[in-house]
């Protein structure tokens, strides 16, 4: 017979002691610019070349020496000779980013000037180094690019590869151990054909799998572990040398609810009873430093214990900045009704501009996860909110 | 000597006119559901099976038949003894989601009940079906689960998984072809040293790439092409099995600017010279139906051109569907100046709660792209932004 939840922790109060106990885990490799994107630097980049590493034309025109163009104006012309390298009196044409020819101290721009076969007019008077960029404008030799931590974009490759860098240290993606709990269980892998009554296919282990990738870790998927204490206690000791372990299932109510009573028997169990709904089953722990979240194993349940701690708790570990959520601003179609003392995390669908509550979504409502664009969430202290309210949309990814 | 645009088209036309020229790819392939997430459904999907696929109990508690239950309540309860498979005064317990013992047709839920021994105590009248959860209530055999075109998240394979399905239709990604050109490109493999004056490292190709597999796109990296009609053609020729092709660099108003003549020859230039800064020197075309983009070769043109038309561009070929952007409002910490006529991509870096803008971050400052968190677009018609005005921040990813 089951042991009914007495005590919940505070959604915020639970996420804060998990992140507490995760330390960053500063592993590093090094790995080439092409697979650097989504990456984290492990340490900060200092220039070693100058940008540009040459004086170079920061217009289309002609290079000349500045001192011939003394005086010179459309009313009052000076006419010089094509030539390169460029000695007094004359000129050559560039284009943006060449290389200022030598002798040249000057660009007048191309809408100054006429070409007149081996002779081109200027019309304008230009000092010296007008319209020329200077050796490291851009980037200095010695000056700091990037500080450890930055978060690579494309962009930022490119910038790298600039610099004549090939390959950058970066801190290792986590290493999640997933493993799926439940004698009700089935393998996907082992049957085509709808289970027998009271068994369900396996597929929160997938979910979570593909989720921890898509969130910069790398996913281990171990093989369904059968309910009872003494198989969960191996998986999990099996898997310590994993960076996060993730147990599916097993956190019911329900008679068989080893999981959260394996990670207390191994490590620390900070929170078992989480106010939030659905989720509310859900666990956290700690064990030899590995973080270890105990997921619901219905999938709603899970869906939400993936978004509330393992996100989080895995951009920690690998040390992923912060980066806003997309949050949209909508009118609701329909009411919310609310669990009082819960986060209420609520499936909607859009619906034109408004979003429409999913009704009678319960967390093991699978249709309910097809069917969701994102979720609102329901602070504990509120009974829900009125159709028309504005409130804010988290999309699911 | 270098041709001046004397035109330009507006950035919205300039879109508008590439979309209308670019057809849906519509190949597919099959994946396993491993690898689905970030994949687009190339068929909608009908379940094949009820979810659940067998009665259930929808709560922790004993199963019943409710006929033994009729007139209990707390000062009343009945005694059922423990059995199963169930028969008149039998019972016997059941956590969620189990399938319901047969004989039985409700379930008590935990609270209204009290073990003693190889009996139970009831202590609340149930109806049929009371607590359970009904084959197909969540999904039906035949119900339409995710339309096609449907974008598949993490936690739509589990959706499938539990529907079994192993396997699913996608459309495939578009192949990308990035064919960077410039007699003043090295190539990143041959070179450690800083290359000599005029010479660059190569990377608005990588740049390229790396987004082009951002955005859900197959990059084919090519070597260098030197600066001349001929080896551009015969580059371009040999890539039209791609699904799109980028010419980068070659686009500037210098003497070299031989890919949008490529393109006009190969097929049709639809754009030559758009409105916005940086990027003026894009253009757009398409050859054999294969879209093509000339990227300008300074890197933050190149990266507005990656921006405002590959993206959209590799979105409608792949036919992903349109997701919100993050768009945030923030305060401007300095004023921005903004060229008339042109939409102005102005990089800012976050202070605090406000952005503070560039200054002096032209087409060709790489250290701006390092440095910048996000951008401010400033339309058409208007001079800039006061300090202290809201404006819609775009992060660059």
């Amino acid at each position: 017979m089951g042991r009914i939840f007495r005590e919940r922790i505070p959604v915020d109060k639970a996420l804060r002691l998990f992140l507490e106990n995760i330390s960053t885990l500063r592993k590093t490799e090094e790995i080439p610019l092409e697979a650097c994107a989504g990456r984290v630097l492990a340490e900060a980049v200092t220039s070693e070349r100058n940008v540009p590493h040459y004086r170079r034309a920061a217009m289309d025109g002609y290079a000349v020496r500045a001192s011939d163009t003394l005086g010179t104006s459309p009313a009052n012309p000076v006419m010089l000779q094509l030539s390169d390298p460029i000695t007094e009196g004359g000129s050559i044409w560039v284009h943006t980013g060449a290389a200022l020819p030598k002798g040249a101290d000057a660009v007048v721009m191309v809408e100054d000037t006429a070409a007149a076969g081996n002779l081109v007019e200027i019309r304008a008077q230009v000092y010296p180094n007008r319209n020329v960029g200077q050796v490291g404008e851009d980037i200095k030799k010695g000056d700091k690019v990037f500080e450890e931590g930055h978060f690579l974009r494309p962009c930022d490759a490119a910038v790298l590869a600039s610099l004549g860098y090939e390959r950058m240290k970066v801190f290792k993606k986590p290493v999640v151990a997933v493993i799926p709990t439940g004698d009700e269980l089935v393998s996907r892998k082992k049957s085509v054909d709808v289970p027998p009554p009271g068994m369900v296919l396996e597929t929160n282990g997938l979910m979570s799998a593909l989720y921890v990738k898509k969130w910069g870790g790398i996913p281990r998927c171990i093989e369904i572990v059968p309910d009872n204490p003494d198989s969960i206690k191996r998986a999990v000791e099996t898997n310590l040398d994993a960076d996060m372990i993730l147990l599916s299932g097993g956190t019911s109510v329900g008679k068989r609810d080893h999981a959260p009573e394996v990670v207390a028997a191994l490590g620390e169990l900070l929170v078992h009873g989480i106010g939030v709904s659905p989720g509310k089953p859900a666990a956290l722990g700690i064990i030899n430093n590995v973080p270890v979240v105990c997921l619901p194993g219905y999938p709603v349940a899970g869906l939400v214990a993936l978004y509330f701690f393992v996100r989080p708790g895995l951009r920690k570990l690998a040390a992923v900045p912060e980066v806003p959520e997309i949050i949209l601003k909508r009118r609701l179609a329909a009411k919310i009704s609310s669990k009082i003392g819960y986060v209420n995390f609520i499936r909607v669908v859009f619906e034109g501009d408004k979003v429409r509550p999913l009704a009678g979504a319960g967390a093991g409502i699978l249709s309910s996860v097809a069917k969701a664009d994102g979720y609102v969430l329901v602070p504990e202290n509120i009974e829900g909110y009125d159709e028309g309210e504005e409130v804010d949309v988290f999309l699911i990814e």
